[in-house]
C-alpha cells in the first residue's frame, strides 16, 4: 500500500525535523499520502496515528478512497476538529506555510484550548510533503508517461485542424475533446492557443481571435490521468516562415535541447536554466526569454523544484520536470517549445516523444 | 470606466476602516480592481494612486489589460516591489488574510526595511474587495446572463447523448466540446457526471463507469464567459423512476423551489437555506442533505455570500447566489437540483431557465 510507505516517509522525514506531528492540509499533499480526492479536508498525522478529518458530502468517497488513515467525517469544521485531535496527541505539530492561509492559522490557533495556543503550530522550514512528492516512484511514473502520451496523441489529432480562419477557442474546443474522448479526467491547466501577434503572449489563453493565413500559432495544454498532469507546448507555422521567425525557431530549438541534454542526477535546476539561456543569449535572443525554463509537475501541474537562474536545487532520479523556454517579441511574434522530463538514475528520459522540427502547415 | 470606479468604491470602503492603504494579492480582486487577468500580480493602492506589479512575461498584456492603475514589470519578485512601494507611500497597508498565506506575509514583512516591519502589514477584519464583488453591477449582471445561458444551452444540447453503456467521461468530453463550441472561455470548475450509485457522491467527477440501464445522472457544471462563471446542476432519470426515487426528486425540487421563492433583499442567507432543508425535514430527508444550500459565484466558481445555516449576510439586489439542495442515500442515489438566482430591487430573477421537471430518458 503505497499511502502506507509515503507516510512511513514523512514521518521519518518530520523526526529528523524533530517534528512531533502534522497538520496537512493542502489537498494534492492529502491526496498523496492517504488517497482522498475530496475538496475538504485536514490530514493530521503523529508518529503512530493518522486521521483524515472531512465532511459530510464526502462519506462514502472518503471510505472508499483513504488509504493508511482513519477516516473521522466533522460534524462541524474539519480543520478546527483536526485541531482538536491533534491538541489531545501531541505537545506541538508543525503545518505547512505556505498553503496556509493568515485566516486558517488563526482558525487553527482558536481551536486549540490550553495556554500554548500561540506556540503549538509550527511553520515547516522545509515543505516535507512537496520534498517528498518531487521524486515520483514507478507507479507515479508510469501515470505521468501515459499522461504525456495522451497528450501527445491529443497534439497530432489538433494538428489537421489548424487551418486559417478557424478561431483560436475552436481549437482550444476541439483540443480539449480529443483529451477527454482519449480518456483524460481534465485539462491541467487552461488551455492556451496564442497565434499571430498574440503568440507573443506567454499565457495567451485562447481567444476569439482566428487564426492567421501566415504566423505562428502556439499550443500550450495538458492532460491529467490518474490524478497526474501533462503539460506539453508546440509552436508550429501557418503558411511558410519568415527567415527571422525560421532563426528565433532553430534558436528557441536549440536552447531547449540543450537544456534537456543538461537534464542528469547531480545537475543543479540553475544549471538547466542556463543551459538554456546561454544558448539565447549567442543568439541575441535572451531579452526575449522573459520566464524561467521550467518547473517541477505531478499531481499539480506547478511543483518543486523550480527550473530557474540560480536555483540551487540539484536534480534526483524520479523527479520530473518540465523543460520550456520561450521567445517573445512584442507585436511580432512569440515561440516556446517545451517537453516533460524525467530524471533517471544515469540521466534522463523525455516523456513527450512528438518530434520538434518546425512544421510549417 | 467601470475599473476606477471600482477602485473608488475600495478606497471609500478602506477610508471607513481607517486604512491608509491596500495590498491586493488575491487574482480575481485584481482582475475585477484593474483588469489584469495574468497569473502573477500584486496590485498596491492608496488614497490618489494605484499600481499594479507584476513580471516580464506579462509585459505587452499588462499594458493591453490594465485600466486605472499605473504599471510596473518587476525586475525581481512582483510581490516584494508592491511592498516596498507601499512603504515608501503609507504608514501601513491592509492585506487580506484569507488569500494571504503565512509564507507571503514573512515575504512581504521581510521587505518592510523600516523598524515598523512587524507591523506594517495589517490584517482586514473584513474582506474589502470580497464584499464590493458580492454585488454585481448590470455589466457583470449581463455577462452572468449570458454565461448562464450558455450553461442551458449546453444541458440541452448533452440530453440526446445520455444514453446506458456511454462512460462519464464521455458525457463530460461532449459537454465540454458543447460549452466550448458555443463560445465558452473554459469550464468554472470540474465538470460533475455522476450515475447510478455514484449520484449518491455529491462531488463525483465524471469517471470511466458506464451509464447505467436504470437510474440517476447529475449533471454539474458550469462555464466561464468573460471571465465570469456559471454554476447548474440537474439530475435527469435514464428509464422510468421507481416511487421512491420519484418522491426523492419531487422532494428536492421542491426544496429548491422553496429556496428560490425566499430569495430577495432584507432576507439572510441562513433564512434561505432554511427554506430548503425544512421541506426536506418535512419529508423526512435532511439527513441525507449533507452540505449547504448555495454559495454566491462570479469572477470565482465559489464567492461571498455563503448560503448556508444560521448564516447571517443579507441579500442585497445585485447579489448573484446558487441554489442547490440534494438528497445523498450512500449505495443507492443522489439528486441535486441547481439554479444561479440573482437578487433583484424586488426579488429576485433565475437566471437558470431550463425546466426542473423530472425526465425520464
Amino acid at each position: 500500500m503505497k499511502e502506507v510507505e509515503r507516510l512511513r516517509a514523512l514521518r521519518k522525514s518530520a523526526a529528523s525535523h524533530e517534528i512531533e506531528a502534522l497538520l496537512v492540509t493542502h489537498l494534492p499533499d492529502v491526496r498523496y499520502l492517504c488517497g482522498f480526492t475530496g475538496s475538504n479536508a485536514a490530514l493530521a498525522v503523529t508518529a503512530s496515528k493518522a486521521v483524515l478529518f472531512t465532511d459530510g458530502r464526502y462519506t462514502t468517497q472518503a471510505k472508499a478512497e483513504v488509504k493508511g488513515a482513519k477516516v473521522v467525517i466533522a460534524k462541524g469544521s474539519a480543520l478546527k476538529e483536526a485541531c482538536a485531535w491533534l491538541e489531545s496527541s501531541a505537545a506541538a505539530a508543525g503545518f505547512d506555510p505556505a498553503n496556509t492561509s493568515v485566516s486558517q492559522l488563526e482558525m487553527m490557533r482558536a481551536a486549540i484550548s490550553g495556554k500554548a495556543r500561540r506556540k503549538f503550530f509550527q511553520p515547516l522550514t522545509q515543505p516535507l510533503a512537496a520534498d517528498l512528492r518531487m521524486v515520483k516512484d514507478d507507479d507515479e511514473l508510469r501515470a505521468m508517461t501515459a499522461a504525456a502520451k495522451l497528450g501527445n496523441r491529443v497534439f497530432e489529432a489538433v494538428l489537421a485542424h489548424l487551418k486559417p480562419g478557424v478561431p483560436e477557442t475552436e481549437i482550444a474546443a476541439g483540443l480539449e475533446f480529443f483529451a477527454r474522448s482519449m480518456g483524460a479526467e481534465a485539462m491541467s491547466f487552461e488551455t492556451i492557443v496564442a497565434s499571430g501577434t498574440r503568440s507573443a503572449l506567454p499565457h495567451g489563453r485562447a481567444s476569439s481571435q482566428k487564426l492567421p493565413r501566415k504566423g505562428f500559432i502556439t499550443l500550450d495544454f495538458g492532460v491529467i490521468l490518474r490524478g497526474y498532469c501533462s503539460d506539453m507546448t508546440r509552436t508550429v507555422h501557418l503558411g511558410k516562415a519568415t527567415a527571422e521567425e525560421r532563426h528565433a525557431y532553430e534558436s528557441v530549438l536549440a536552447a531547449q535541447e540543450a537544456a534537456v541534454a543538461a537534464v542528469r542526477p547531480g545537475v543543479t535546476c540553475g544549471e538547466v536554466d542556463e543551459a538554456a539561456r546561454s544558448i539565447l543569449r549567442k543568439a541575441g535572443l535572451a531579452k526575449f526569454f522573459t520566464h524561467s525554463t521550467g518547473h517541477g509537475v505531478g499531481l499539480e501541474i506547478h511543483e518543486n523544484p523550480r527550473v530557474a537562474a540560480g536555483q540551487p536545487q540539484v536534480l534526483e532520479p524520479g523527479m520530473v520536470i518540465t523543460v520550456e523556454p520561450g521567445v517573445y517579441m512584442p507585436g511580432k511574434f512569440g515561440i516556446r517549445i517545451e517537453d516533460m522530463v524525467a530524471v533517471t538514475s544515469r540521466g534522463h528520459k523525455v516523456l513527450t516523444p512528438v518530434d520538434k522540427k518546425l512544421i510549417e502547415l
